[in-house]
């Protein structure tokens, strides 16, 4: 896409700490990070969201998170992650090319990444889990 | 395993609002939602992080991600969704057993899915990448 900075970046035409690249998939670090080492994962074909990517390269981003993972633990030392994806402006997409976050964690460390919750009302619950079998 | 409770749900020994089943995955949703359908995807199998899953599950997990995304758009009309796992102790993980948070996403809703930010220094960034790209 022209005027996307992801694509841009994919293709190079953009500087970025990139740490890996192959024909599907371009990997480098969040220039933001929650934590030294976050990286960002990205298809190079321009893709909204998760759900618009082909299953083939859908996968190929998993198998590199888990990659990615190992070797911030190697690099870094990091004991856990996160793996991440807003999809949607609503689910607080900044870049509208699918990517996925990779943030090391530390113990103690200041993230914060942690969200509200709500409550099903009676029954309510599986009154939701019946609308979603029919569709899953 | 014995005494992990997504095992013992997965196993239905617990009862759960189960969205869908085959024979690696398991799918429930969450009883304390950040928005209601907030969907689990689990392997069937222990592991306690998605770095322990095999490569087959874990792509079996990414599909299921995108039905489930699409099914609660359809169910719930939610018009964005995050994906979000947490791996190990340090990165919130509260159950030592791999999942995955289907979460639907509403305009103006509260789940307030944020993390705070740190910096690189000069040139810190790229020593990170130099790092990492060993690895990957």
């Amino acid at each position: 896409m022209q005027d996307c900075i992801f694509c841009k970046i994919a293709r190079g035409e953009i500087g970025s700490a990139k740490i890996y690249e192959d024909k599907n998939l371009f990997i480098f670090l969040d220039i933001m990070p929650a934590n030294k080492g976050h990286a960002l994962i990205i298809p190079k074909t321009h893709y909204f969201t998760f759900s618009e990517i082909p299953d083939e390269i859908a996968c190929a981003m998993a198998m590199a998170a888990k990659r990615v993972a190992k070797a911030l633990s190697l690099a870094v030392g990091s004991k856990a992650y996160n793996l991440l994806m807003n999809n949607g402006r609503y689910a607080g997409q900044a870049v509208e090319h699918a990517h996925m976050h990779v943030i090391p964690r530390f113990k103690n460390d200041n993230v914060g990444l942690k969200w509200s919750h709500t409550k099903y009302g009676d029954k309510e619950i599986d009154e939701f889990a019946d609308k979603l079998r029919k569709f899953v």
